[in-house]
């Protein structure tokens, strides 16, 4: 989806595309990150805070309901408001009865510029998590999470057969051209690779179109070209439907549950892992030498 | 390398190709997993343990010998003997001294038709580990592990510029056709994601050349036609040298370790990790879902 600057508008076109997706056949849904208004947190400004809302709230009310309508799940991300002054960048799992399947909050946080995140968004503490749903468990985390690894391996260890990443990332137009195609595609490789070292599906679903600054706020920047090119890939990193850099559209593509099941058998990844030998992970850096100390 | 089936021949080889590689400018230079021998793993028989020899030994004194002679870094994979019944597959990392810089032992021990490695093998128990070297700091993983994030994370965190992986990789000849590209770009793709996750060059040194099973042992597989496709990829997954997948070739490129400062600066992904929420990565497998038991 494009994002559009009214402020009214981004839920009732999002469930305008919900309605058609379901109606082309899809089953579940994901919308991209904070869908309903743009990218606000390219400047630092309080005021914003005005657009967070509870989960359950309006945004989590329409969707059930189109939900429940349509016989669909739904990925939708949230600007949640959970306390004055405790705000999250979240995305609710809404079952195809239009019952929530689960909350997941945003846990790694970007602060680059044009991405001012940590000004709006407390990380979140519910940790990294895959949903039942009427299609079978599905894993939700939000775009910087992405760069990742371990969020898509604590999800996918919960028995996620699809990780989705709802997003909103573009391109700084001054870098564009220098480095657009590198960031696009180290964006889509990272992501690969989580569907391969896990056998999972992975959806990722951008935004679209140029967005320039908002008025007000501090901040650098001269607005964010988001780049699209939302993907489905398979356990084994293959593409199966990419969508434009540049243009909204409707990204319909198959998950078969059976293909884990093949792939995993015969790339047995699971099968291996050194559980023994991972503690450091939760290390922030590890300056000395382990063999030294032995 | 292409690896000889006579056994006397790889050494002498491989030391022909390091100071080739040295004369042509490398200052490190990794050999690819077990390199002096053909890759008796397709079957399995006892007999082959007669080739493992000690750490040190004739395998690491030639090694040191021509690293020293030629001022270069190499990396060397043996085949190691660490007491009767228990064997590793290691690499020792041999500084441009002579002097031994490390010790690895992969720790992903594989098993799958063709690639009885469980038999021969035992699992390493040094850890992943970063080694001090001339040109800085390096990290040596083996084949599996490329497989792995955590092997990956691991080893970056521990000051790695570079993760370095010899490999002995190739295609059942009655897949190639149908899975053969697939395979190989999953193989590429998850190890430029290790690259840029981390923000480390990564370089992958695999063999080249279909090789029989051996006459003797058990075991399935109408041999391995392996795929070579070495790469060095950037911190941003950018290949910047690929080898032919069926033909010797000393794989020269440069590593700026400058470029591994910029990268880090503009994509700080080792700011935002979430290490308060890792723990269960250490897990085999996360069944229960977490948000119930709140």
């Amino acid at each position: 989806m494009a994002c559009t600057p009214k402020r009214e508008e981004g839920l009732p076109r999002a469930i305008a595309r919900v309605e058609e997706a379901a109606r082309s056949g899809a089953r579940v849904i994901c919308l991209p990150e904070l869908f309903r208004y743009p990218y606000f947190c390219q400047r630092e400004d309080a005021a914003w805070f005005d657009l967070a809302e509870p989960v359950p709230g309006p945004t989590t009310e329409a969707i059930a309901k189109v939900a429940r309508q349509k016989h669909v799940v739904v990925i939708a991300p949230i600007f949640e408001r959970r306390a004055p002054g405790l705000y999250h960048n979240s995305a609710v799992v809404v079952d195809a009865t239009g019952e929530m399947a689960g909350l997941y909050r945003k846990m790694h946080i970007p602060d680059d510029p044009g991405y001012y995140e940590k000004f709006y968004f407390t990380p979140g503490d519910l940790g990294f998590r895959a949903m039942q749903t009427r299609v079978g468990r599905i894993g939700a985390l939000i775009c910087w999470d992405q760069w990742y690894p371990e969020a898509a391996r604590l999800t996918a260890l919960q028995g996620a057969s699809v990780l989705f990443y709802p997003t909103a990332i573009g391109w700084h137009p001054d870098e564009k051209t220098a480095q657009g195609a590198v960031q696009l595609d180290a964006w889509r490789t990272v992501q690969r690779g989580h569907a391969i070292a896990n056998g999972t599906y992975v959806a990722v679903v951008n935004r679209v179109g140029y967005e320039r600054p908002p008025e007000t706020g501090q901040g650098q920047g001269q607005g964010i070209d988001f780049w699209g090119s939302s993907f489905l890939c398979d356990p084994q990193g293959v593409v199966l439907a990419e969508a434009r850099p540049d243009k909204e559209e409707i990204l319909l593509a198959e998950v078969d549950l059976e293909r884990i099941e093949e792939v995993r058998r015969n790339w047995p990844f699971l099968r291996d892992r050194r559980i023994d030998a991972y503690d450091g992970i939760a290390q922030r850096f590890l300056e000395k030498e382990p063999w030294r100390d032995q």
